[in-house]
């Protein structure tokens, strides 16, 4: 049941770190071997550190045995990169979950890695805060995942990813060696940036074990809208102008017209029919928001616009939202291979990139659907194979869409991360330089390539 | 005249790559030996590229001939950065200063690093856009040493500073290999952030030859208030709750009594007299000017408050700023021996800051001032020895200085970076396994030390 056999020795200093926070039944390492990649690999052992000394602790065993180690959050990511593909030893961070502090007057918050995306929000509610990133996933995603992968969603476009809203970190490298790096301060100019380097490296150079966020304050009031277009050329060239004025929107959502009849199917005649649709959020401070909703209704006018509307009642906002949210597992119900790719290009090349998925749809002869971040370029184009035949070829089809992305100037992935999904593509993505670069680092972090080695870096 | 000889074969090899954009003469090696920290040494020569395939000839050859190698926008940071203290060559890209493309449907402009910040903003304005990053020497620095120092300015309160808005980069690292990282796009998880690693990195790693840049519409309008405050405490609580709440001013500049009276000298009547005053700028669109203005305003309000005022004219506005960024130039006629730190500290610390450096000026006896960018936690601390005694005790204060920052949980530098005024006190910022960390990147970039070495790392 194991890639690699976990030694007497290697064992007994793994329950010497952890004692009853160690499980090497079948059933628990079967859970802990899978991420919504759908990928599955069994490790040797699961471990659920508690503190940081565990977690240096931790390291050094399986260094010291050449042991592989994927640290693990909640298993939420799409790519792979939290499934142990070299056996080895799981740590998962649900037990260190602690949020340590929030400093209201610096606007931040200094928690563990553990720590569910959506508690944390819920924990600053009250002080009227909140932290930008917002995956789908965040009632069940931690923080320390966010981290890994630069987990980013609908906010981004305002207010940033995960790479712009964290100040400083703790972790331990794959050299037993622990570090923190970075200031609870919104500005440092001290040495080489190593908090940045580490948000996105999917636990590759080091594992996270506390967390300085940068919080914003929660605006007063958001207005949502919906405007439909005729099709999804005219959807685009209103997302780049709405983004070429200066009142930026927290959430600029794009569905195409397969989205809109799947949305409709889940959401109800609160989902429009039309040739594409963007769901458009304006926050700010109540006086100041019926201005900021009209900037960007001007932006959002234009050739092709179908209707352009206020939601009317928190129940239509709860609709629109909980239709683009049941997009992604509506999806997979649709076709269980589904490949979701989050790639991102500049805005304006927006309407080229969903072009050119349609033509590789028909070219391949299966379902592609486009929905997601538009305002930051950040589509998530979804391949639906429904069979053995199709599945067979949305491989090259996925390989003509990076051919697509790359030459529009744009790149792998906004948000979701590299893993195994998009490993082998990393090559087309960087240049051979930027590669070896990131390879040298990995080796200096990572010397014995024991954390989450086979991820991220072809 | 200078510390390394240059061997006829290394002069032959760069000449062979510059031809006449290449200079040994004695007063062009002095004038390039500078920078604002007035610290003076002599290259051995001064080259002037024109193209990224010059850069990479360049690094290649002193690589092969083992001359340090300094890159040199212009000379405008305070840290001795840019000084050849190690002799060698002298890059400045003052003729490598084309700006390339601004893209305004995708917000972003890319430009050769030599291009002046204060040309770039220039020709940005008509497109309705700028680039954040605004120091106080902005009429004369370059991108390149912006990216180089990762700049902030007083907009770095709402817009964030250079590091935040690089969205990709072009270089060519100390080994001789060029790359380029990073994509124009807002969102990107592809890999690890080379590109944020490369921002603040002083040319220690690679030389940059293009970036590109996230650029950011300019808002309709702008207000401009001052408060002045019975004292330091009083106006640095103002700077915690104007920043608590959601509108965030674009600039958050404090002035202590010391300050305020060298201000009046220059600006005259326009600058009052107090305890200590805060500028606040507030920009958005015209018709919600008001009430964001009236929201930063009650934050403003507060014990202490002695006057809060909207500058009533332009000739007010400018006069404000005009005192503000003279302090800089003033305080080094007080004294030529100025030493201008930038420290930065958590926003509600800024109170227990300003008390401690008071308490350090009376302790050795000479001139302290406070003054800069309080939004960000980020004051100027100005020591002004006037004589050899207290140049010789402006020392140990420096050494209090920084032991009080760091146990503010503040670090060294909030965007002048640490060159060599800082290099000596990085161990007492950073733990020993992150300077580790970050010596084994430089010598991945630059096996043979040969970039700007011996800035920066201790």
């Amino acid at each position: 049941m194991s890639n690699t056999a976990l030694t007497a020795t290697a064992r007994a200093d793994l329950r010497a770190i952890f004692a009853d926070a160690l499980s090497t039944d079948a059933g628990e390492r079967l859970t802990y071997g899978y991420d919504n990649s759908r990928r599955q690999a069994m490790p040797d052992a699961v471990v659920f550190p508690t503190s940081h000394e565990q977690v240096v602790a931790l390291v050094r065993a399986c260094r010291a045995h050449r042991l592989p180690l994927v640290a693990r959050g909640r298993g939420t990511n799409t790519t792979g990169a939290s499934v142990p593909t070299s056996g080895g030893v799981v740590a998962s961070f649900e037990r260190m979950n602690r949020i340590l502090r929030v400093d209201v007057d610096n606007r931040i918050a200094v928690v563990e890695p553990g720590v569910v995306n959506g508690d944390l929000q819920s924990a600053l509610a009250p002080q009227r805060l909140f932290w930008p990133p917002d995956p789908t996933s965040a009632p069940f995603c931690s923080v320390g995942g966010n981290i890994a992968c630069n987990a980013g969603g609908p906010r981004a476009v305002k207010y940033g990813a995960t790479r712009d809203n964290v100040l400083a970190l703790r972790a331990v490298a794959g050299n037993g060696e622990d570090f923190r790096c970075g200031t609870p301060t919104t500005k440092g100019s001290t040495g080489y940036d190593l908090t940045r380097l580490l948000v996105g490296s999917e636990g590759t150079l080091a594992i996270v074990t506390e967390a300085t966020l940068k919080l914003v304050p929660l605006p007063s009031a958001k207005r949502t809208l919906r405007a439909t277009y005729a099709d999804v050329a005219a959807a685009a060239r209103a997302v780049a102008r709405i983004m070429a004025q200066p009142v930026t929107p927290c959430a600029l959502e794009f569905l195409d017209d397969q989205c809109l009849r799947l949305a409709r199917a889940h959401g109800g005649d609160a989902i429009p029919l039309a040739g594409a649709m963007l769901v458009v959020e304006v926050d700010g401070e109540t006086d100041t928001l019926d201005s900021a909703v009209e900037a960007v209704s001007r932006a959002a006018r234009g050739d092709g616009l179908v209707e352009l509307i206020a939601a009317r009642s928190n129940a239509e906002v709860t609709a629109l939202w909980a239709a683009r949210k049941a997009l992604s597992p509506a999806l997979r119900t649709l076709s269980p291979n589904k490949i979701n790719e989050d790639v991102v290009v500049p805005v304006s090349r927006v309407p080229e990139l969903v072009a050119a998925t349609r033509a590789i749809a028909r070219r391949h002869d299966f379902p592609i659907v486009c929905f997601g971040h538009a305002g930051n370029g950040n589509l998530h184009v979804n391949l639906l194979p429904r069979d053995d035949a199709e599945r067979a070829r949305a491989q090259p089809a996925l390989d003509e869409l990076f051919d697509v992305v790359i030459g529009l100037d744009g790149t792998l992935s906004g948000e979701h991360g590299i893993g195994l999904a998009k490993r082998d593509f990393m090559p087309r993505a960087l240049d051979a330089n930027a590669l070896a670069f990131m390879r040298a680092i990995k080796a200096q972090f990572d010397p014995d390539g024991i954390l989450n080695s086979g991820k991220l870096l072809p």
